[in-house]
């Protein structure tokens, strides 16, 4: 079977050497001619828009997905009209307009925080008084790993919030307060099964997460309701493919933040740490193949590796630690690579994660 | 780190997939122009002794290393004088000849099966009468998964077997009474650290290796012998990377068979049922990295898929069964891929072992 990917980043990467090992080939399409997937398999470079570069790039393939949920929805629709293509461009859709997306959890019935679409400063004075402040001015779209955000503490702030986004499609988001961050990681097979890896606790660092700790410590309810969420997401979408969503622990209850139409960084774990990791499972389901198992093969901590490396002999000596290297120059703020600790039991793990995190910060 | 390997069969291509997230990259040099390692990473379609290939193959090369023992000892030797070869050529030369590498294990105390050289009908005669029938008469060299052997049952077999493998230098083994096959996988890194995997149980069937199961049931004693060997055979080889060594169990000793200086058959279980897979180990060790813990993740059942390969969904639904194809076509008697089943304990293992045979035989 012949997998065409949107995207030839860390996530398309892991994505070929997960579908290796299935029989499975792979063909890219990123722009840039050093896409890390493209030193394993073949890479085709040009824009997600670009006509000659797509119509190679379709050629032959039986399925086309994407690692990166800024495609162009206009593209991911002219493929699937040629070539299916899961997840389908409905989510990615969804998923690539903050309102659209607080708008289609809360149809479901998902919590979100509270927000209101910002197209003007008058809209922005006005929705900043229905919140209150603090309260978050994002981009409705293009935002990851914090970009695109601003933090209105207080009243001055909004015109500089203004000044700063104003130039594009914005919403404001009332503040939520969270005592955590976690995720979930479900799957959705070509028949409807699905498949939703235990919850993982998650520690971002200037907008850009840092550690998943998976299983996250957290009572049933908890875990039974992230499941519900990700249930209804996928159902409302017929979707076919992982699916990711942040959530924010209030205590009380789970908020959904955003979703993710693709494998994770908060995923990650799963290579070593559960029976089937989600870059296996999302090309399962993709290509109709069954489902494997999401169970916890041990403890899993993963570190990400943020524009910098850390040798890697002084990584490989940790015990239980694999490290993933993603083949990119480094660069401030660009995710290199990362580290997944596996270990029998959490003080193990705690320990390990320790020293990892010495490892990593005097990189 | 980039790093040649001469062969680009299956060991190759699982080898890539493991250096990957090291940040590894390859290159392969295989006479096959459909050599499965070629999906996935340079290729110089080449013979081992085509010098143009070996020069376009041996540029910016960082190390060199093999996953086919028959690679000529001269070109090895010829590659090491510009880049280094790990394991070393000296491993290469003593594993390709069956009565070289006998005689070397004799020489460091482990026990072999009885063997005497035959280079005539004559010598063959007296070696039959001296070891007693049955006897094994090998070539004694480029043997592997049963091909160049000829089983001696009786007198009337001796002229039969000469005719048939007569042209080339030979050895007759005499017969050993074994309970059962076992292997063992240890790797030796650049500081001479050794690591030990727990040994594994093997089943052929027309001299092709069909299960492995690890770790096979042993007293402490067998580990520790087998151990032994490997590290008496690397040290002596000033070793670095994996080696493999057949073991005859006759329920009072081990007595080894064979042995490859490479990646083995019998310990690609590793991939998922080791903290970390032997493939990795070999490549943490050629690249001068720390070795990684051996420690089993579960119980594990390794079964080849030869010839021809059952649907994936079938496979892909027996819980804890990970598929591993080769991208090779088929052909009887052809290693097309393997399956590894995880499992908690012996009896879970027992029971989806049994399942995926029934899949495998059906196919």
């Amino acid at each position: 079977m012949k997998i065409g990917i949107l995207g030839g980043g860390q996530l398309g990467r892991m994505l070929a050497l997960a579908g290796y090992p299935l029989g499975m080939s792979f063909r890219f399409l990123d722009p840039s001619p050093e896409a890390p997937a493209g030193q394993m398999a073949e890479h085709i470079v040009g824009d997600y828009d670009n006509e000659p570069a797509l119509a190679r790039f379709l050629e032959g393939l039986d399925v086309v997905t994407f690692e990166f949920e800024n495609v162009p929805v206009e593209t991911a629709r002219a493929i699937a009209r040629k070539v299916p293509v899961y997840p389908p461009p409905q989510a990615l859709e969804t998923s690539q307009d903050r309102l659209v997306e607080k708008r289609f959890f809360r149809s479901l019935g998902i919590p979100t925080p509270p927000f209101e679409p910002v197209s003007s400063l008058d809209e922005l004075r006005a929705a900043a008084a229905q919140l209150g402040l603090p309260a978050v001015l994002k981009t409705r779209r293009m935002g990851y790993d914090g970009k695109g955000q601003y933090l209105l503490r207080g009243e001055p702030d909004i015109e500089q919030a203004w000044q700063a986004l104003g130039s594009v499609p914005l919403i404001l988001e009332g503040f939520v307060q969270f005592s955590r961050e976690l995720s979930v990681i479900a799957v959705r097979g070509h028949d409807g099964q699905t498949v939703c890896y235990p919850l993982v606790e998650n520690t971002h660092r200037e907008g850009i997460l840092r550690t998943s700790i998976a299983p996250a410590s957290v009572d049933p309810g908890a875990h039974a309701s992230a499941e519900e969420y990700a249930h209804h997401a996928m159902q409302a979408l017929d979707y076919r493919g992982v699916l990711a969503i942040e959530l924010f622990d209030t205590g009380s209850e789970l908020i959904a933040n955003e979703m993710a139409p693709r494998v994770h960084n908060s995923g990650h774990w799963t290579i070593e740490g559960a029976e089937t990791s989600q870059f296996e499972n999302h090309l399962r389901a993709v290509a109709g193949l069954p489902l494997g198992s999401r169970e916890c093969v041990s403890q899993s901590a993963m570190l990400n590796l943020i524009g910098t490396v850390p040798k890697s002999e002084d990584v490989l000596s940790v015990p239980g630690a694999h490290l993933h290297l993603y083949g990119k120059a480094p660069r401030p703020g660009r995710k290199l690579g990362h580290i997944t600790l596996r270990a029998d039991d959490k003080e193990k793990l705690a320990a390990g994660l320790a020293d990892l995190r010495r490892i990593v910060d005097r990189s």
